[in-house]
């Protein structure tokens, strides 16, 4: 089988979801390339050797630009936080390289516009990590959209919804860059909101105009390195009105302030003929409502996605049983590798991501505006 | 419009009920016999005079030989606990009343022939009240039976699940009859797992032969009147297995020892192509699986049975706007005095419901014999 | 017992809600001044004659004048469309009459305004009918927050979905009177939003601004009393984002296009300490998390709002049992009946309704300002 | 780190999910042997070879004896059909290996007990992969159990409900071994039933009697390597009533004719002071309800079981992200290498498992004789 050697740059979360991604796709996936683990880089020395001996890298490096240096890389994957995306991205697509690159594109428009132009002059692949794109069930959801059965569209709504910083005591910076906003350049808009953005654009065409509204409850917490008592940058929730071109309406909302929700991203769309929805916290299931149902016998269905005609499902084990969080990153490697002969990118691609980062820019020009403003 | 006048006995949890089901039915269904609350009767000549005047019955009576005997009252409704109903309902059928009667039918099975006897007898209508029949979700799941979208049936389990005598500290006796087994006949067995034996004779058939267990949980409570800690005689759960006519399995439970369970009754029938599953806690949805839907859209709807379309509810509000417990009465007086002139009684009769108590008894002799029972 | 003389306008589906508010809360509630159907008014003479009988009221005027002017009549309930309200309601109370009003209070501000006005100076007792307040889970939830249980707010939300508009056959105008801007003032604003908005309020406090968006889908629709095409005047969706007095954000939503929701009216309050949520679809369930419980036990509990110790419940059935949208009414009778020798008036009045009026009134200038309004 | 050679048997579903177990275990777990997929065995060479490629299995052989034989081998695990399993057992025990093997143990009793007194002689480790014990939610379960949360315990009650085989053209024989009896020794009772059974076991303490029902509702099948209609030996549908030691009430139920239900394993229990219920379509949540909170807000709770201090689930994502069913294997696998320098072995072993085949020999007596029958 063909080789695709990858190295990765970065070993949090992201980085673990993606090499266990790299290592159990071709167990499941009848794959064109199987991903070898060649090399990972992160800044601190001892902890990416220790990294790399878990997960069969084999080498590893402290510095990323000897990474992407390293001629046996073909596709670098950028896991590392937020203020990193663009300067590796441009510096791998200029040394020839693909690149994977973890959501958001940057940390603003300016730097998701710097990585698409360099992608698009080295004229290699691309890719970004949006993976919800890839549960089962929501791809399920494309799928109906495509097939026509919903026709007119008249509200898409979607909300993502945590808890986990609401005490005062959550500190930013260091390890919590999320916080901080020179690391991650926004809170909830580019963090959550953003990933609602990917799914509602693939599913639901392009944003025209927003109005929004950002808030940080929260307005000073304690620098994780330097322990001082510093404001806090980032927005802590995010909503925002809009119109989408196809003429249907948005309501959008973000928060890390909604007690008791965990990771509940929520997306529902109602259309002339039918209604979908789905939940991150039951992702295995697809909420369905066709209105051609026989009358008084409608109702919304709850599809257990989890059968081999359904997306992806083929491949792992037998109806009723769920798979999980992780499978749609193997998903995301799977449609990459099988894409490499195609002429067709696996999407999204940077130029594709653009898009959402465009809205995440309008977003916040209007929250600090306090007007419409177009995408 | 024509009247149809009531003797109601009892004023308790039933009597109300009974009470305000003649009470609002003609304002919202089109009925040919309005009930006109003639007559009460109760135990405490005080209280039931209270009763009377807060319902507006015409008439009150300390005793019910009186309430039978008077000659205004033209259908005697019982709503008086178990050990009453074979000798009130045998004597109101000789002075050729027409007999309405709560569930079950009597204490036990020779009581219930005798009232069958009686009723056959007389020659005049009687009904029981097996109200559950009449939430429109689980009159809806008899119309889907009916039309035979679900071909041959497999199986069908119900349960009814309490948990308001777990504390030892409850009383036996006096208000708390239930729990006394001379006065009730018998403990959950008639008073919950009949209630399913109804509904799943009326939507599946008859049973035919059963094995059963029955537990009493506490062995000894205080009685309400005398103070006492007595034996307790009736079943505080019981369970069986049996077999349908058919050829479908049945899994039946009853118990008042479900800790977090109010009132949960629920049953669940599964056919070749599709399935039914509804409970009392969410009364106004039925859950529906039709395999006929196209592979990989199937999964269970949720239908929110408000509808016109649905039965009963062109009589309530608008789609949406959900009923409740109560609405099964007004909807079984409005069938009762609806059928008056059709030759066809309003089901259950005192002949149909006898079918339940042969059930009844089936089980409880099983549990007795350790062996399997015929009905 | 005391009597208190009602005399209604309007015999529609408010107006039979009413009636059966009116001829049930003495059986149910222990209430001081009992209402007595004196006398009802509608156009049709024949149609509200029918009314009248059917219900037991004494009288029936074809002209709500009349009604007035009846010297019998102590209280006028006003259950006729929006653009009679502020009309009857003036005249009303310059007759002397305490006033029962269906919301909106009046098709817009200026109208809401005038009436109370002319309640302040007639010194008599108003109340408008926002029943959600009194459906037991709302009412429920209500008592946790005044308990402080959830600490800061961060987040309230609500939603009002529904799908009957969707057909471009449905018509304006005549029966379809909320279709039609003339008389209903607005769309979905003021029938559905004004229910979020009123209940937000008195949970959550007041809201201070709002971003809103509203669309017409459908441009034109038949008139059926003149069978003409005419442009739709009302807001077939609306949604604002916006911000309370205590510091937290709203984001709501109502519109007629949700394909697959029939009525379903959604909050959501996320605390510090603590989140709710209901949903008229299951209205007889409240959500409620508790960060309290201990970590690894910690999830959403749903309520079953069916016992004795929630509210309104002791008045009804017993533990499991539920009741259902109409009994929201009966509720708001007893403490209206039960207020008239109080001090503190049944809420909400109309001066207490006027809040949620600014804030409709705010939302549709948003719409159109493009801009962020003040309340 | 020390190894763990791994020889496994049989490379169909089972053998996919150990493989994947013992591949991913050591990135997710701290673990004291790392598993090496060592060789496999399966009739078929081609395929074997193919699967070992896959799998990175270092030899294959199409003779299960050769793998026993094979001295690198530690640890034989046995994913090969019931028929195999006590011959392979045996011999594997008696060549000194650990052995693993699939749930049932054998086809009936007597096989079952031939595996434990031949672990019992050679002294060796066994486990039976009775998986579900560590899908996280169970075992948090278990955790409230022996906490003493619930107190005393009145019912236990679970189903395991499939429809894959109503329609009369599924063979069996070949590749459809489940449905023909000589390899699978019965049907839903040892293949789904054992599971019900040995989670409950496992958190309700020991069966002692019990009284069952089966049916095969399709008497015939063709055999898919013959061709031939032969008759269906297995069981479809299994149900039983029993009594635990602790003196609770069991109603069990397993099929595979329960239309839209693909995998539906439930259980549930009811205590003094709590319950517990558990399925396998929403896996990653508990319901738990908690009779000490405060009356009023009492309710079931939703338990996300996607917390880093719930079982297991430190090793894997953040909360709110969940994991499918293959992981239950991964966790069986982390804790049998690091039971292995322990004195108390990974259960269930062998031994733990025989109690399990003692109670699914009781069921089939008793559906046989119609009597209730002691395990």
């Amino acid at each position: 089988m063909n080789k695709l050697n990858v190295g990765l740059i970065g070993y949090g979360f992201m980085g673990r979801a993606h090499s266990n991604a790299y290592l159990t796709v071709g167990q499941f996936f009848d794959i064109k390339y199987q991903p070898e683990l060649k090399a990972v880089a992160a800044r601190d020395p001892d902890k990416v050797k220790q990294f790399a001996h878990k997960w069969g890298y084999e080498s590893h490096y402290s510095d990323w630009r000897k990474l992407i240096e390293d001629p046996a890389v073909e596709v670098v994957d950028i896991a590392s936080p937020n203020d990193t995306h663009a300067e590796i991205a441009v510096a791998a697509l200029e040394a020839g390289k693909m690149v994977l690159c973890e959501k958001p594109l940057g940390r603003n428009l300016a730097e998701a516009q710097r990585m698409v132009d360099a992608a698009k002059k080295a004229g290699k692949r691309t890719m970004v990590w949006y993976n919800y794109r890839r549960i089962p069930a929501v791809t399920l959801a494309k799928q109906i959209i495509v097939s026509g059965k919903l026709g007119r569209i008249f509200h898409y709504r979607a909300k993502f919804l945590q808890d986990w910083t609401i005490s005062a005591a959550v500190q930013q910076g260091g390890a919590s860059w999320r916080l901080d906003v020179d690391v991650a350049g926004s809170g909830v808009t580019g963090d959550l909101l953003a990933h609602c953005i990917d799914t509602a654009i693939w599913l639901n065409g392009e944003l025209e105009s927003v109005s929004a509204m950002t808030e940080t409850f929260i307005k000073e917490r304690q620098h994780q390195v330097t322990g001082k008592m510093m404001a806090v940058g980032i927005d802590d929730a995010s909503a925002f009105l809009g119109r989408f071109s196809n003429g249907s309406l948005a309501t959008f909302e973000a928060t890390r302030y909604a007690r008791g929700h965990k990771a509940l991203y929520t997306l529902e769309i109602n259309g002339e003929h039918g209604s979908l929805a789905w939940d991150l916290h039951d992702l295995h299931r697809l909420q369905w409502f066709d209105h051609k149902d026989e009358g008084a016998l409608r109702g919304w269905r709850s599809i257990h996605v989890t059968d081999g005609d359904h997306p992806y499902m083929a491949n792992w084990w037998v109806p009723g049983l769920s798979i999980g969080y992780e499978h749609s990153f193997i998903h995301q490697v799977a449609d990459f590798v099988n894409s490499l002969d195609e002429k067709k990118p696996a999407e999204p691609t940077f130029e594709t991501a653009l898009e959402t980062e465009k809205v995440v820019d309008a977003v916040l020009r209007s929250a600090s505006s306090k007007r419409w403003e177009n995408v």
